[in-house]
């Protein structure tokens, strides 16, 4: 094989749910498109490469040259709510869901003893500043519902409530919408017990 | 969103299985990424969208500049056997289970009425001056096995036949290794029991 196409289908290969098979069939597509696909695609990563960066407040991704990303910048948003996201994606969730009118404050990750993710590697030492310089007064976690999300959280509220009296809160645990009780796992159904709704 | 991300998100998940929300995944790890992923696939992409070219004697992509491609550079593959195949991906596969050491000749599809694929579209006119160049003896068909493939075979024959005395096969059909009976669709089965062999 070329060794520009070995080295292309490589680093697509490596992206997530793509894999070897996937890569080459990418590359194939790309390559074998008469239209510039491939050029397209090149100019418009390289320009998102170099133009794209965190929020400095939040970490949502945005525009280098701008000081804050579009959530930062919505004065309707300063409403006192902080909702506190592992990533992107999950802002991105949210958003689609339109459930939260506040800002967000994207950590980077969980903590995790088998990843090595400690304290440092996350965005958490800015957020008694950012509480106090944005009034907030609400927190919402909104983790991953996993042991390594619910330590983080806990760490999360530590550094936190020495520093203000801010409300925290994280989102409801149970049945999901739809849910059929044969499919729900033992965890959750423990949850949703533990948390049931007197009517 | 951030409309550079948008765009990105929008040309990934127009390639082969990505999707919307793969293409989500996937800018989401190649901008957050810290050892600047995005911007060398960037210019690996770019590199290769101008320098990949399909070789002007069968269409294996190689690079622009050399004048042949690594099958028709290679003398010991000037065996008189000519393999037709669908695409590139087809080559690779046939490659990889090294069954055939002859030169290949990618039609770049298949004719079919219902994708609007006609004669033109595909690389077949070139094909019996190539017959008469390389002196080829012997032409294998390992096009697709289903109706529009063996529709492009028969149109490929009745193009060469006229100006060539080149001999003619296709792979057989038949049980897959390993195939289980009660798993084999009725189509192959059928072809299996017709092409049954003497022992």
């Amino acid at each position: 094989m070329n060794p520009k196409i070995e080295k292309l289908i490589k680093q697509f290969a490596k992206l997530p749910r793509v894999g070897a098979r996937g890569g080459q069939r990418i590359v194939l597509a790309l390559l074998q498109d008469k239209t510039g696909r491939a050029a397209a695609l090149a100019t418009v990563l390289s320009d998102a490469a170099t133009s794209i960066a965190p929020c400095p407040r939040c970490g949502v991704l945005t525009d280098r040259d701008s000081d804050a990303c579009e959530f930062c910048r919505d004065s309707s948003r300063a409403n006192g709510q902080l909702c506190v996201v592992r990533d992107l994606a999950d802002v991105w969730t949210l958003e689609k869901a339109s459930v939260f009118h506040g800002r967000y404050h994207i950590i980077g990750g969980v903590l995790s003893g088998a990843a090595g993710t400690m304290p440092d590697d996350l965005n958490i030492a800015s957020l008694p500043a950012r509480i106090a310089d944005e009034k907030i007064t609400e927190i919402i976690f909104a983790l991953p519902n996993t042991v390594e999300g619910k330590t983080t959280q806990h760490y999360v509220m530590s550094i936190v409530q020495d520093s203000s009296d801010v409300a925290f809160s994280e989102l409801a645990s149970g049945v999901p919408l739809g849910g059929d009780l044969d499919y729900i796992d033992d965890g959750t159904l423990t949850l949703a017990f533990g948390g049931r709704k007197t009517l």
